[in-house]
């Protein structure tokens, strides 16, 4: 069943793998042979869709320098128009519904085919913005120009730990015409099953039916990784840090760990009968780390394929 | 390799399951049927040893109200002397130090026979009591009069949490003759993997060997056994709570919980080089959750058999 149809359908037990759009300033000739690379890297995997990330100039979120600086990628949706025309899954596209204009965000959602496109929508990154398109906005113009484009929605357990609300967002977000939610990184496997557990227990209470939690994972095998990880707000454990300076194998640590908590969350929401789905992407750019996001992946993969829901 | 000469070789990989000893006001006629049901229940584990516990009344830790009433229970040291004279396997006798008179703490140190006796020596509860023995009295005393019986120490990775230096705690023990750690439950794996973590690193720095951490698991089936391990200072988290409050098979879902991050902990341990030691225990004293913690001892060695250290 293709990842349209599932989630419409309210169904969990899918593989997707995110990528970020190449930066602007990437020299056009050579956007093929970087899309062609991703592809092939891919190829091998059976993912049920790809991700496309819309990053935002996020440094309104946090007071703290960014590691390294901010640098505009290219427009997702034009990315993978021109350049992954030949990718075969469903494509969900993250659009930071804040930098585009009005008339422009209505087109690009009025064109899509509901079967090969989903839509993650991402507000401003703080109140102190002023975006030209807010996020309730945009999400009432997918309600009205295209019903079926499936919309998905952000879920954050370090929020969660912090606010104990998030659980209430996320069904806000649902109500807003949210189909699934995707995590952000989780290396805190316990405040991801308490906003899963918080999540299911509040939909009961409300009679609504949950849909779709996608946790995303990424291997951390570099410093910078890890500043970068911690300046988004993940809390990555003290030990991985321990492991990166003392070189400990620490990419095949954090990808031990990442499988181990997937695998958790697997088990726990099955049991607790939250439809999941799992997203891999890689942080860093660098290679290495690149291939060991790939490879857990693969294991995945080959997990949930073993054990179908 | 018996348990005493695994920790004398500082070598981990064993498994040990911990009981508390009866109540005192349990009719002396019913504890040798106590004692026997205990081993019978225990005898099919293939354990490395036993443990038992000295029970404080530890209200001057807490000043919130205990969930249910302090109740003396009988010294771990005569009830084992009496009532479990067959069994197998070394154990280690906690001692509460403080609630012993110096002189007949001193004989039985003095009287143990280290290949079959181990013992962790836990000070007072709080800084407020004025104990008769203090904990490094009480360590120099087996230093003096039976220096091969093998001392423990607690470690708390929830302390490490907060203050982030139980480490140097571990170390300091380690100097005052400790030679393995014992946790309280388990149930925050990033805090216990941050604690061994740092640990390990500090005693590279040291150029110290670590000695084997046990950590300690169990299950938490019922919300008196939740709010019991709270007051003990184990952050058990949310979503186990709502599982207890929704009865959507919480033991089993604890128990998979507890056999998971054990599991994380082995191959982290081992791949840190730190030598581990499982202990499981029943917080609670109700059948199904102790025929719980039973299973997750049984299934906790059979993984480690399979893959020894």
């Amino acid at each position: 069943m293709d990842l349209a149809t599932r989630i419409g359908a309210g169904q969990g037990g899918f593989v997707l793998f995110a990528i970020t759009p190449p930066r602007e300033s990437t020299p056009a000739a050579r956007l093929p042979e970087i899309a062609r690379s991703t592809a092939e890297r891919l190829a091998h995997l059976d993912l049920d869709g790809l991700v496309l990330y819309d990053i935002d100039d996020e440094s309104s979120r946090n007071p703290t320098a960014r590691p390294f600086p901010f640098s505009p990628t290219l427009d997702p949706a034009v990315y993978r128009a021109e350049h992954l025309r030949e990718w075969q899954t469903p494509v969900v596209i993250y659009r930071a519904v804040g930098k585009y204009r009005r008339d422009d965000l209505s087109a690009w959602i009025s064109e899509q085919d509901p079967r090969s496109t989903l839509t993650v929508m991402v507000g401003a990154a703080s109140s102190g913005a002023t975006p030209s398109v807010a996020l309730a906005e945009a999400q009432a113009m997918r309600e009205d120009l295209n019903p079926d484009l499936l919309l998905g929605g952000v879920a954050i357990p370090e929020r969660h730990s912090r606010r104990e609300n998030e659980h209430l967002r996320l069904i806000a977000k649902q109500e807003a015409g949210c189909r699934f939610f995707v995590t952000q990184v989780v290396y805190d496997v316990n405040a991801a099953k308490n906003l899963v557990s918080d999540y299911r227990y509040e939909c009961e209470a409300r009679g609504l039916s949950p849909v779709p939690v996608v946790f995303t994972f990424s291997v951390c095998g570099s410093m910078k990784t890890l500043e970068f990880l911690r300046w988004l707000g993940v809390d990555v454990p003290r030990w991985i840090e321990n492991d990166l300076r003392h070189a400990t194998n620490p990419l095949a640590a954090s990808l031990e760990q990442a499988a181990s908590t997937a695998i958790e969350l697997i088990d726990y929401c099955r049991r607790l009968g939250v439809p999941f789905g799992l997203n891999i992407e890689s942080v860093s750019i660098r290679r290495e780390e690149i291939d060991a996001s790939v490879e857990l992946a693969a294991q995945l993969t080959a997990h949930l394929r073993r054990q179908p829901s």
